[in-house]
């Protein structure tokens, strides 16, 4: 294990989160809502910190996958106790706990809250509470490749470790120009979206905030009813399609911009994710209909809600925990599943379940005529046996973790409900759940243990498990495997 | 496909079910019940289809994996129609729909009831209901296989699709002497448990039926309060270490009776099973006792409750549905692991969990460092990765299963966690859930729909999935993979 290599690169990117937390002091000033000297001190203890982890370059760059994990693991945690400072120094939140989880909640762009009045606030501390999910959303790591071009040789790996999905494409050869490009098109949609919402008459400082929220995937709302608040269709409309854009693999809108329209749109995990979203509209909103709502307000809210919790944003336009329980299930399996790979989006990605169907097939193929050679195929290319079994132990993983944190959470004796769905909704990066944890209700009531579980949840199911697994197991520190 | 084969086959078995048919009829004698017309009636229909089925030997007698399965499919559900009249013919269970649900829960040794009132059934009624339990509990088709010795060269596709678990050893060469090794033991282990009801003064009606249910991990009660109601401390002890008995894989039993001990207790999946009841005891005994139980109602009822729900028996000696959140979560996670592979019980199975464990740990290994070449090892044999994949498929195939389902049964409106433990009740065949289908409850309050649904589930639990998931899939009936 490197560790020069891993304090010097964790010291850099503090020392960008140091220069991203300008922002929000800009924004204390302009609103000279008193929040400044927070700001300030964080930005001191980051820089401070930041100074003396990069103050000697090793000598042996050399990272490796290990490294990389690594890096990524206490990258993602640093961060979220920096940047919990302003909450914790300002008075915001008075328990550090409460604020880290919160920070955790931003960066992992799950959208869980403890805040049980949002609205009372200050208004820079709403802005770096919904810039955590911008920052977070495209991944900080990629942020730093993005900008500091000279990282090539051994960035892969911390790349590989942060962006989301099974399998990592690099879009030009050039690891530097693949993250310009992604942040490129990160910052058009988004500003994109900020435009769309001022057209329809949302203040500024709102569409900023709920255009940050919603490129990452996060949730985090400014008015205590969330989207629901506003209640203005065009805002739920307009969000509702771009939180869906943002959930689909960015790897597409790049063989969108240099014209390949025809790959692009023959995507098989882009067509999955948009027949689920259409069957579960139709399921949900039937279901609404049948439970004696107007068949406008059934559409507008299923396709509102199953675009926000698809994507894991977590938003709500109203409170589907008193929705009929088989909009309930369909929400809850939506959350499993998630966004497409290569998004900002959560949970176990389109991708991953369409090779797990897809394996299960063949596998009855096989057992039907052992002889027969099948393999998987998605998008006319065979899926490598390796990433099938890759694939179905992150999926095995990905429950066990639900069990054994579900179990430490059960110990605060809330329903089951609200017991599974919590955790269901901080790995998956979704936010609300349902019972107690329900668009209706918060985070705040769980116990400082359960907090931790659940931070550490959201932290294993943004990074896909591996980073915050290994840092817990023996291998990552011995010798024999370094 | 050669449908001969399968048609001749499945007349063989439904011969056998007229003979075991002739038990209960006996037991109607004994009792003098007036239902002996039923079984008559159903003995007569069985022997007519069964000779009709055999009367012309095929000339192709190859039976290949697909027919093996197809085979296996049919005759659960054939055998379950045909042992569903007479609990409809006598008027016992008036709806059909029901007395198959009943039936199904008997032969997969689920132990889910419709029954609101269970101590009104005649006593032969309450054999047979009990006795399917310890038919399906082994195999049928092992059974056919023990008793019929000349079918050897095309058994083997048969038994690897009716034995639970992930691999089949045969315990020796020839198959039909490894299935009379299984049966001898089955009923040698039975027998001696009956012995023990018997010396603590149960009735021998009673000590049968008990020890049917309890040999087959089925879970049917002949009281309205399961095994609570005969308060008995030392018939639940016994209960209990029989359900854990019958719950370990049968080989083990096998290797003690040729005197490999050492090999016998060094199983990797027996120290894990009887790790994971030891350590389901202590976490629902200390949460009984926090919750103000006594000590020595807590540690009963929890190690009761844990032999019942890992080897998914279902049998209960209390209202577990009413402890507190972490209890009947910790029950809820051992529906999912089950017993051992090889044993009569349902579930995952813990050499599953062991090996999907196992897997994930791996992966994090290589992680860490690509180059290591690691490979998953059960009692210090390599697992072959087809093995660890078709594991892991299995697993994300059992809950995608448990997703699909719980949608249809959620049309029914009812909570959450009654929707979903129904099916992972039925799936695991365990029998009871938590919510309106916890010991307290049953599901006669389901529709016909969730209940054919449910019925599936337990069909396609108990088969492990693919017998029950092929004959739905076209694959099994075109012409390109016959």
């Amino acid at each position: 294990m490197n560790y020069k290599m891993i304090v010097y690169n964790i010291g850099k990117i503090l020392l960008v989160e140091a220069v991203l937390l300008v922002l929000p002091a800009i924004v204390s000033i302009i609103y000279s809502d008193g929040m400044l000297a927070s700001y300030a001190v964080t930005i001191a203890a980051l820089t401070v910190t930041g100074i003396l982890a990069t103050k000697k370059k090793p000598k042996n760059k050399s990272i490796y996958a290990k490294e990389g994990y690594v890096i990524v693991a206490f990258t993602w945690i640093l961060m979220s106790l920096f940047g919990a400072l302003p909450f914790w120094l300002s008075g915001g939140i008075p328990n550090f706990v409460d604020a880290f989880f919160e920070t955790v909640s931003g960066f992992t762009t799950t959208g869980s809250t403890i805040l049980n009045n949002i609205e009372v606030l200050p208004k820079s501390l709403l802005f770096w509470r919904s810039f955590t999910h911008w920052i977070g959303g495209m991944g900080i790591l990629v942020f730093v490749i993005a900008i500091m071009p000279k990282t090539e040789n051994s960035s892969m790996h911390v790349m590989r470790a942060e962006v989301p999905g099974p399998t990592v494409g690099k879009l030009v050869s050039k690891l530097g120009a693949s993250a310009r490009i992604l942040y490129g098109i990160y910052c058009g949609m988004t500003a994109i979206m900020v435009v769309f919402l001022l057209a329809g008459g949302m203040p500024l400082f709102d569409s900023l905030v709920n255009a940050f929220a919603t490129a990452g995937t996060g949730g985090f709302g400014i008015l205590n009813n969330s989207i629901e608040g506003y209640n203005n269709l065009y805002f739920e409309m307009v969000i509702a399609v771009f939180m869906l854009l943002f959930g689909i693999n960015f790897n597409l809108y790049y063989l969108l911009l240099i014209r390949r329209f025809k790959q692009a749109l023959k995507s098989e995990e882009l067509r999955c994710y948009l027949g689920i979203v259409a069957a579960a509209t139709i399921i949900i909103a039937v279901s609404l209909i049948t439970g004696n709502h107007s068949a406008g307000y059934a559409f507008r809210h299923a396709f509102f809600q199953v675009a926000s919790i698809i994507t894991t944003t977590g938003f709500s336009s109203t409170d589907f925990g008193t929705w009929p329980i088989i909009a309930q299930l369909t929400l809850l399996f939506l959350m499993f599943i998630g966004a497409c790979a290569g998004s900002t989006g959560g949970g176990i990605k389109v991708s991953r379940l369409v090779i797990l169907v897809k394996s299960g097939m063949r596998d009855i193929k096989k057992a039907i005529n052992p002889r027969s050679i099948e393999t998987v195929k998605v998008d006319k290319q065979t899926v490598e046996e390796p990433v099938v079994k890759g694939i179905s132990v992150f999926f095995a993983m990905y429950i066990i973790v639900i069990a054994v944190s579900s179990m430490v959470v059960s110990l605060d004796g809330r329903d089951l409900t609200t017991t599974l769905t919590s955790v269901v909704a901080c790995i998956g990066n979704i936010g609300p759940g349902l019972g107690a944890v329900g668009p209706a209700g918060n985070f705040a009531h769980f116990s400082v243990l359960s907090k931790i579980v659940l931070s550490f949840d959201m932290l294993a199911g943004r990074l896909e498990l591996i980073p915050m697994l290994m840092i817990f197991t023996p291998y990552a520190w011995s010798r024999k495997y370094n």
